[in-house]
């Protein structure tokens, strides 16, 4: 079955299969090139459709940050998962250590007292879980200091129960980039300290595997550094308002949009869609333009929202009337994935089927 | 069963049933003094649990946003339902005619073109639907200017398929008042407007039922303004950070905490929990605190947050270890319900029950 966008209730989100192809093959064939591993981070996409395209077009697994979104994917079949996230917790680790009779499994870690924990249930399991340390590469989220790594790495090494057996970091202050030529320096700085505390670590003579990085706008430049082996970005997929104010990409490579209809035209400057925070999220990222979405082939941007009500601030020469459909770009594809159930996978104008986000709301 | 909330996996969203109760029983006592209908916009809590709670205390029905909310309620056996929004579509006007059939109904409008294709298929099914009119008072976000509104109402009437039952508008520009007296002046303002609209229509040869307005900040001074018959708060159930800016209650009013765990402490003033914007929203609204969320019996706030990293801003002082456990109050309470599936009931430290969101996530 096949329908026209034009039959889809609104608001509806779109995602541009000739756009996604693209983009998927595009940073995949980067991490070719640059030699390291490309393990997406399937938070973009929470979806068991897009995984099995990343994994098909070569990606070596995926990376996760919750406890129960790995659980949902390894349901679905998915056996090599990385969660990004320092797990904490003896619940947590007695789920991890279920999961880890079902896929190769790793996590981060950046603590003694976290690292303990984990430890304690596989060690009296009688069980090893693989960890990667979290170095703070100057996003100043979680993460040790790279000064701090050795003494931290040496602790968590004699931790029964655990093997360290990498280290991993994530720009993710590129975010912040004014231009793209500081969002390259934030990749190559990345680059530069995850594979120095690599080295700190061997030194102290610690095996290090997997040397890990990555955010979709630092990835170009991270990636190829001295000693990297894996690349874990995620907004690739879709892209969205934010990579394209980064420079990460260009509106046309943008695979998701919000369908709307506008519903109010109260004023000569200001007309209302159906599409809110509770589907174009409130979360701003890096706006494209200021506000919380910008329409497709206009000027008109979403100024302000509120849950069910998004408020265009009508550029000057443009007319919207009640009825009309729109397109919207918005400013965080990763958060607007969370607020639905299912996306519809469109080509051209027709719906070709549904994007599962299966991993919806696992934030446990 | 009831369980300790120490028992329960993190993050995980906390209501006091205590709280709840307390909360309900003064908005439906303040409503019966006024001598208004109680008709809570059913946005804050999406649950039938909460829902059976307000009609039993005496609320006259559920005011939702959506069609598909509507749908939800109604096959949940809720049987009056107000759309208080613009809906717009001849596919909408389908849904609401087939909704009409099991339940009492009736929908905002707010432009002849609206109106039209709701009529339409009203009119062609032989029915007629109940709508009232959309009047700005000043949020200017959807609604009629209050001088054109009769001009308005006078083409709404005339569509075959409709029934104008009445006037209704929402003082949402109150979530930016600077005092309580500021609020109280919008409320009064809200009132004022909106009845001297219905009276402007009954002037005209309309007949005009309900007058209908509210917020949670507002509803107190708007409540008690002549000729209103309906008020439809919706946050006062649960309340949240933004009530608590805005001196509609207090911090013990709020029955809405974030249960989350400290993953990750890099810095003396930096502490990390496992609830990001996924948890939380990152919807300000109006912030108690700089920030996302401020926690529960300290001055730390949630400084900024990402999906899944909430990061506090440690005050002085204070001490955050790996593995603590904390309670936030979130800012927007209705944002939170929509990214999770259930809620914890709780009564002191025990955990009573589930509220189920049923219809998170209905935005069409």
């Amino acid at each position: 079955m096949t329908a026209s966008i034009d039959d889809l209730p609104t608001p509806a989100v779109l995602v541009d299969l000739d756009v996604v192809e693209r983009n998927l093959a595009r940073m995949q064939e980067r991490t070719r090139r640059a030699g390291v591993k490309l393990r997406p981070h399937a938070k973009t996409h929470k979806s068991p459709e897009i995984g099995r395209m990343q994994l098909a077009a070569g990606a070596s697994g995926l990376t996760l940050a919750k406890t129960s979104e790995a659980e949902v994917f390894a349901d679905l079949g998915f056996d090599d998962i990385f969660l990004g996230y320092p797990i904490v917790g003896a619940d947590k680790g007695r789920r991890l250590l279920a999961l880890a009779d079902r896929i190769r499994l790793a996590v981060g870690v950046d603590s003694v007292e976290g690292a303990r924990t984990l430890g304690a249930v596989f060690h009296a399991a009688g069980r090893r879980l693989s960890v990667l340390l979290k170095v703070d590469c100057g996003f100043h989220r979680v993460g040790v200091a790279p000064e701090d790594a050795v003494a931290l790495a040496l602790r968590i090494a004699q931790e029964p129960g655990l093997t360290l057996s990498g280290v991993f970091t994530h720009g993710g202050q590129g975010y912040g980039g004014r231009t793209s030529d500081e969002v390259a320096r934030i990749g190559r700085e990345e680059s530069r300290i995850v594979s120095e505390t690599a080295d700190a670590l061997r030194a102290a003579g610690l095996p290090v595997g997997e040397v890990s990085l990555g955010s979709t706008p630092t990835a170009g430049a991270a990636m190829t550094g001295h000693g990297v082996t894996e690349c874990r970005p995620g907004t690739y997929i879709y892209n969205d308002g934010s990579q394209v104010a980064l420079g990460s990409c260009g509106p046309e490579d943008c695979a998701m949009t919000i369908l709307a209809t506008v519903v109010s035209v109260p004023a000569a400057d200001r007309a209302v869609v159906d599409a809110g925070t509770k589907t174009l999220s409130s979360d701003p990222l890096r706006p494209v333009a200021d506000g919380l979405g910008l329409v497709v082939g206009r000027r008109t941007r979403v100024a302000r929202a509120s849950e069910e009500h998004g408020v265009l601030a009508v550029a000057p020469g443009e007319t919207f009337r009640v009825g009309d459909r729109v397109r919207i770009l918005p400013n965080h594809t990763c958060a607007v994935s969370n607020l639905h159930g299912a996306l519809a996978a469109v080509r051209g104008g027709r719906v070709e089927g549904r994007i599962t986000v299966a991993a919806r709301g696992c934030v446990q």
